[in-house]
């Protein structure tokens, strides 16, 4: 299937009577899919039991008759305010105890049981009134799990769910204080309902206390969800339930969430992200209206793996937002070239947040692709030039596998921010870097899960700081025939947050003989320089090791041993060290590559290969030998360009 | 009336053997004015009904007797302890949900009604046994309203009055629905009584949701300062009712607030108020010693015109102080030559805090014209020579209006507060720098509310970030025949914080053919450089325009334009471009400026020119052809120095 | 005696089965004191009154069949999990009023007297059946008072307590509100109880309020100790009272503590306390895998007055920690060379935290002299090198008294804290500055309490940045025949944080004419040179004064004066200024002093110098005329190598 553009649409916002013209431009754009209604409850109940749902309904009969396909979404993320009134305890605590009022979103609690039955209910109401209506093409679930910081509540009913979650994990409490080495400053308990949360204590809490409180968090969001997707799926089982989640928000576990969705989505703002994120200062202004040139890919890349191979972008920025400290007008062209990089990372619909800007409420300076006035802003016109060129190139072939592959694990995520022991450790900074590497010369690259059962077909893959193995990934590595790039620190833990009896990287001998026996982890400015370049940063292990050193630092510490196709990294490098031991592993793989101007980036898709270019300036592509052509563009590429080019072995 | 020095006492500090030889010491020092009681209520009323006011009537007599006026204090701002046994309500409640304690002052919430009638009983008291002292010179209401950030509260009682406030103002809860755009986000409320404060939400609140509780909150201030007026008004007609307003603390629309008062005034401490200010660190530097050059001049203006043409000095900083990170020492002379830039602005009194520095409590580190044993600080000597010097110059003409004016706008300044776009991003910055760049011209500037009815009389009128127009400020603009420079951001929302129909700065086409379709912000570092000279940095408008461009960026985007007299200014200029913009605008007025060295500032009162050199180096004045000579120093100016011309005109 | 080493170990961690192991593998290498049990509670009293003492009993059994002596730590530092049941009110309550929960450690108020008396039961059960035990070589009291910032809570229990304090104090509530300055914002009290914690307040609190909390805090922590030694004491009258001291905490007097102990300890982590330190980047940098080179060496004397000579280090730093935002490995060498830095300056035993790194836990990155699959780790041989020196150099003289003293008072530290006036400005840190100064010389130093009743014997002594005069430190000024330097700010203040009738330094004229009259405090990077070179940074005074000027600022301010030996230095000096003041006073005393290479330090302990060279280079020392020759290493020093010279004066 080609794909195609979609948008996001507030019917109760407007008068009805801009409906009509409002279905009809967005069909004149080359819009097919229009998401409503996620934050509409108190307009489809307005008081308890009142239901007023047939504005809704008229709402999509006229979308319908313009040929639109509308997504609905539970309206679950903004509970109204006569919610509260009936369940004042579903409300979120936060981490000092304090309950979050009324008046934003998300105002509710993943561990409240009689709100989660209130957005059956609702869930329920809405297929039942909708299910059948043949402008219908499929489900939202609520909206951004998460978003705001809140997977995690410090209510009594997170409390008491995570005292019965312990009980059925651990069985007896004799069990929990073993696996949790309880004997440590006498934490032991004598009753599950002695356990409390993580929270308010003196200094830090036991890490499996912690991590085992994120997990039942996680599992939370997950039960929230499977709750409306059994309904909607029991009601229509052919229409695809989605999900639109929030890449910088992994406290809960997408992957897991996932087993209740058919198609994952994200939600795209890549200047917002740049804007809050890790990256140095450097970066965000080389990137300041544009993005950072790999971490959207990233994550088109992480949710094709999240969504079973099916994914959208479901909120696409489409000019300034309105929720970092700045927030740049992008780079012009650059709500047409993100749309292309998500197609090209096999996006089914990219759907721009939101048809018109608000001229009231919290995002009132967020664009859309209408001006509050209803002329067109930039992203208007940025949605045609894509639709056209969409139907020009003919594109919409299946992703192939990539030949390079990266683990990337939300439980690992949250074991480092628990323990970190560097300021600033994180394991997808680590995956993210060594993603980076490889796209850099133009690779396609799989995101995997820890759970991953087999490697097969692939001649790279890389597990950066893993809490600990799973027996699944412990039988892909053993039966691995490719290249594979392990650590720094993956292994160092078991599943109960404690060192490994044989230590880490706790792998077989045969494998890889090797013990980390001691961790050096050094403020910013004093990395340790790495012979032959790059420097180590931030985490720096010692191993005993009868493995093969293949570069070391200059104080002749080990920073990457091989035992065969094995290789263990024992730092954290920089960008310079990563790129060299990616180069390292692609040369001994014989793995091809691009060679593609700096700030230009690529992705295949079916028959084509998609250039973007990030840079601020024009950029000339080097012919590449599998190319016959362009289908967009050409090889001299404007700042925000776009090239596709189309395959010699499609011919 | 000539302009006199002024003090502040506290007798209930000290020795009653004291007293009389330190009145006899005010006097010989010149001071006419002293404050005293606006902390003394533990002393008036030590336990309930239990008057003591003796000891205060004892105190006006001594001071009486030595010519001196008192400005007696109504001391609300410091109930005493036994008041929170009767009122355990009445302590105010921070923005986390924290009850804030008795111990230090200012421990009253605004909206606790059994609290301001305790506030009138006392201000009765007062009235009844000291209305009619000789000596009495006029009084002066609490102190220092909304210091330390206590113009808000989160308390039951603030949220039953906003619910009252808002239901008396919009009349139904749908109307409020329908102004504030509940729509968004199902914010729908159905009942009053369902509206809670704007704190300890999820993620940000409806913006009109936090401007009208910050209009609710100023509108306490306000009534609960009125009580006490109508009472002293009521008791003794003639006698002026002062409030000592702190500049830095906007959370209260002063304008308004000096409904309820005769004379402002306010506490003027440059050195501190320059420390934490933002002020980049280069003026810090610079300035460390003297304060901001035109800061102070700033506040000056702004009072004049809070006080209906009346104003003082109530407190002035007299040395160091104790409440900034670091407490520099005042440049030799700058206690004298503060009280010179306050008298060429039009004040009435200038009063030091304090008389003699107190050996106890909180402010130990805050000097006074005294040192704790009773010997003269440098402060003594300053006002010594401020008082012979006023008798020299026979200084005290009336203030003309300035040629100049700009508007300042207490709502505005909390409405970017809330929604900030661009961190930083202030009304009040973009009011200081057009102030500065004026003056830095010797150009005299008033300071004026958005609630001017005309501007008849003005040159040039500036109306930088304003929320939104009023219906006064639009007839004035209508009608103006001067120079005007708006915006930026000016006009860009209504007054329920919404982006009004046809989008900002919202003015008739026949005045000004302009809509902003875009705003980019940009953080610090990334100046967009203008053609000519400048830069664009923070805020960045895109505007749709048939006005005239008079001056755009290296992107080609306009920066000024102009449309006959009035120009509209599309980004936040650095110092550079503001200065540039303000020169335009001067020229094209054909403004009289004077040559000013670096570091000197001027100002017209009456007959007279003050000049003063905040600068560490001394400096030359230029002649200017008006003048006729000088009464207090000449044209070689030390730092810190002090020189007053007579005008030709006066001759 | 012949100091020694020793180890802490957790028995309850690890199978009974590696006990006997583990201790004949700490006999051979050397170690002598094992402290156990601090964290066992949970093991040692599962359930209320349900004892299970056997285990730790056999535990003490092996170690003793291995020559090695115990030391039993009170275990009241964790409560289980059940104490909290049974006294849910004995948690404590952070500033902001949050209840600090159970699940790490400290987690009880010191102002409960129910949990006091639960310490007292479980040692005085530990006391009874342990006490004749013959391996037993002492006890230690809880473990690490204050850490975590444990020393305050603002629970209704220390409400009550401080009430009742100041009760005791004062007498009468005038008297309280006399000697507070109560008059001063109408701080006035009626009844003690109604003064409330001075936390969360609207601003400061009174500094003598918030003084005295922390006088009554301090109090508490020493009760509590007080009521666990005296049933010690009373049950085993030979054996040591320890606590182990954690000299950043200094929120309690650790002076006043100690009269309820007979030997100090502390715990010295010298990478950590680097980190955390408010030492400047440069410095970080330098001793990054060294910790400071005074640091450590500060606290051993200060411990040694503490202890009233007698001291150890309870815990040592093996290898990394866990617990600073980066925890590096420290320099090859440095945990032989902490341990002999603290023998140089008399520690009767340096025992290493901990036996194998915890695999389970909050401590799981803390290194061990183990790894955690019970292989050597650095710290190990470590060890074993130290235990085979010390019988090499036959080392363990008693400390001879220094020739210079410095004071440090802990109400001095807290004073500061509450006024800071300057930012930075603390008492410790002038302490240390004087203390580095005298030690880059080689001098060797005694810190010594405010209480000293005099100071006969010393050559120098300094007293910077003292609160207030004791009438014991008066004494030992009035009588003091050798040079003492004194200032700044000392003796500004009343013991009730008032200014001295006749302002600070507060010393008779016939000691020192001079008087404080002013404080001028100044940001970083805006220093004012000083001739001569250094500079006055922070905290400069104005004086006004008949003594001689030694140095004076550019600005004409005298930095240095002095009357016969009596010198007051005015200002916060930078490294430079600091240094030159040191160097002139010991000029001027005529003191010995050695020329040591960067980066190395010496101290002498009996018969023996000991040198440790902090430095990352190699070093070479200049030979010293009294020694006479090298016991272990010799002139030329590795980084982190340690040289003990025999004195010639031994001979």
């Amino acid at each position: 299937m080609n794909p195609v553009l979609g948008v996001c649409y507030y019917p109760e916002h407007w008068p009805e009577d801009l409906w009509e013209r409002d279905a009809a431009r967005m069909s004149e754009v080359g819009i097919r899919y229009v998401r409503i209604g996620e934050f509409a409850w108190s307009r489809l109940e307005p008081t308890p039991d009142n239901l007023q749902l047939d504005w809704m309904i008229r709402a999509v009969d006229v979308l319908g008759r313009h040929g639109l396909k509308v997504i609905i979404g539970t309206p679950t993320a903004t509970p109204p305010r006569w919610m509260i009134d009936k369940h004042p305890d579903m409300l979120p605590v936060d981490a000092n105890g304090h309950v979050k009022g009324f008046g934003s979103r998300r105002h509710y609690d993943f561990s409240h049981l009689g709100y989660r039955d209130e957005a059956a209910r609702i869930t329920r109401i809405l297929a039942d009134a909708l299910g059948d209506h043949p402008a219908l093409g499929g489900w939202q679930t609520d909206n951004e799990y998460g978003c705001h910081g809140t997977t995690y509540s410090y209510s009594d009913a997170a409390r008491l769910g995570f005292q019965h979650w312990l009980e059925e994990k651990y069985g007896s409490v004799e069990t929990l204080n073993k696996a949790w080495g309880n004997a440590f400053w006498s934490m032991d308990y004598n009753r599950f309902d002695q356990i409390g949360l993580p929270n308010l204590l003196v200094c830090e809490p036991n890490p499996i206390h912690a991590l085992d409180f994120r997990r039942y968090s996680s599992d939370q969001v997950a039960a929230f969800n499977k709750v409306q997707y059994d309904i909607l799926k029991a009601r229509m089982p052919d229409l695809p339930v989605i999900h639109n989640f929030m890449s910088r928000y992994a406290e809960f576990d997408h992957f897991d969430l996932a087993k209740s969705i058919d198609v994952a989505s994200w939600d795209s703002y890549p200047i917002g992200h740049l804007a809050v994120s890790d990256e140095p200062d450097e970066i965000k202004r080389l990137y300041m209206r544009q993005g950072d040139p790999d971490n959207a890919a990233f994550h088109h890349d992480l949710y094709r793996s999240v969504g079973h191979g099916r994914w959208w972008i479901m909120e696409q920025q489409p000019g300034p937002v309105n929720w970092a400290q700045f927030n740049p007008d992008p780079l012009p062209g650059m709500a047409r070239a993100w749309a292309w990089e998500a197609f090209a990372h096999g996006a089914e619909v990219v759907s721009y947040f939101r048809w018109r800007q608000a001229p009231f409420g919290q995002e009132q300076m967020h664009s859309g692709l209408l001006r509050p006035d209803s002329e067109p802003a930039p992203g208007y016109h940025a949605a045609a030039q894509v639709s056209a060129e969409l139907q020009k190139a003919n594109f919409g072939g299946d992703m192939a596998r990539g030949r390079v592959a990266v683990i990337y694990d939300y439980q690992s995520e949250w074991a480092w921010e628990i323990e970190q022991q560097a300021r600033g450790f994180s394991h997808g900074g680590h995956v993210r870097a060594i993603y980076s590497a490889f796209r850099k010369h133009g690779v396609d690259i799989d995101v995997l899960p820890s759970t991953t059962p087999s490697f097969e077909g692939y001649d790279i893959v890389a597990i950066p700081a893993l809490l600990a193995w799973t027996v699944a990934l412990r039988d892909a590595v053993n039966t691995f025939e490719g290249h594979l790039l392990v650590g720094p620190r993956t292994g160092s833990k078991t599943e109960n947050f404690s060192i490994p009896k044989g230590l880490g990287p706790d792998l077989p001998q045969n494998l890889l003989d090797a013990k980390v026996t001691r961790v050096d982890t050094i403020p910013p400015g004093l990395a340790v320089t790495v012979k032959g370049g790059g420097a180590s940063q931030l985490w720096r292990e010692k191993v005993e090791t009868r493995a093969k050193v293949v570069m070391e630092d200059s104080e002749d510490v080990p920073v990457l041993i091989a035992q065969g196709k094995l290789f263990y990294m024992t730092s954290s490098g920089d960008r310079a060290l990563v790129q060299r031991v990616v180069d390292y592993l692609i040369a001994e793989a014989n793995l091809p590559t691009l060679n593609l101007p700096a700030g230009v980036r690529s992705r295949v898709r079916g028959d084509f290969r998609v250039y973007v270019n990030y840079g601020s300036s024009p950029a000339t592509l080097n012919a590449a030998a599998d190319e016959a052509g362009y289908v967009v563009g050409g090889p001299e590429m404007e700042p925000a360009g776009v090239t596709v080019a189309r395959l010699a072995t499609a011919d």
